[in-house]
């Protein structure tokens, strides 16, 4: 998907840095995903885990994009920065990721929790306040995480 | 895409209007294509033409979205209301609008010209400034328009 020249107005951001500080500062995605080649969106909140090249989310355990995810894991997603539309030039600055990757579903005990410490650390100012909420591993037999694992991405900024 | 229930945290939307609120006061939306049952994400500003149950877009004459869409129209795209995440509740308030539809270029000036006044009125406080600019017909020779043509559309709100 990458043969494609970005607008001339649209500049790439080249350097890896600056791509992940967006994922940094990001707190949500909107992730498209296909089926029979029909598109859908869902948008996530999300964690960015760094060292492992990847994206974690809480889900519900059920719904459609799980069933979509389990026929086709194959997924493009994007984080965009909103720099605000300016009146009276037709101008929209914006910063913006866009990743290709596949969706895995959390099944272990240990994928579960560092998928949530991914998440809360990601998430929250003071993380230490949620994951004492968590202490007691049985909670994790209740709550779904996903984890999206980036194969490729580009970023851009414009106006 | 309409036989799941929403997670139990969300709401659904179903007032009419309330959707529509959404769409008047947005900016851009995030397009999920597929192409080879392949994802691609694409954001773009966009006006709201409510009379025509549509999306307007400019866009450059080519490259990846042009060439997906072209391929197949059929899109899944979503509004977002961003109500910013609440630190230590693990909450992130928002409003959404998920909706389904199919791709067109616009082809004919007359078709440019309704496109290109929805964005414009949409996207601008005082729109008139704006179309000033665009007196000359010529102009719309090199003016690329794109109109999504919704089929269906989903609201919710949640945290």
């Amino acid at each position: 998907m990458n043969k494609y020249h970005m607008n001339k107005m649209d500049r790439e951001i080249t350097d890896q840095e600056e791509i992940k500080e967006i994922l940094r500062t990001g707190k949500y995605t909107t992730i498209a995903m296909c089926k029979n080649n029909e598109p859908y969106v869902v948008t996530l909140n999300y964690g960015y885990d760094e060292a492992n090249n990847s994206l974690c989310f809480h889900s519900a355990p059920k719904g459609l994009k799980i069933d979509i995810m389990e026929d086709n894991p194959t997924v493009c997603a994007t984080v965009i920065v909103d720099k605000g539309y300016i009146q009276n030039k037709c101008k929209h600055p914006f910063s913006s990721v866009v990743l290709w990757g596949k969706m895995e579903i959390m099944e272990t005990l240990d994928d579960k929790k560092l998928a949530m410490d991914v998440l809360i650390t990601h998430l929250e100012d003071n993380p230490e306040n949620s994951k004492n909420r968590l202490r007691n591993d049985k909670m994790y037999d209740f709550i779904n995480l996903l984890r999206l694992n980036i194969t490729s991405m580009r970023g851009k900024s414009g106006s």
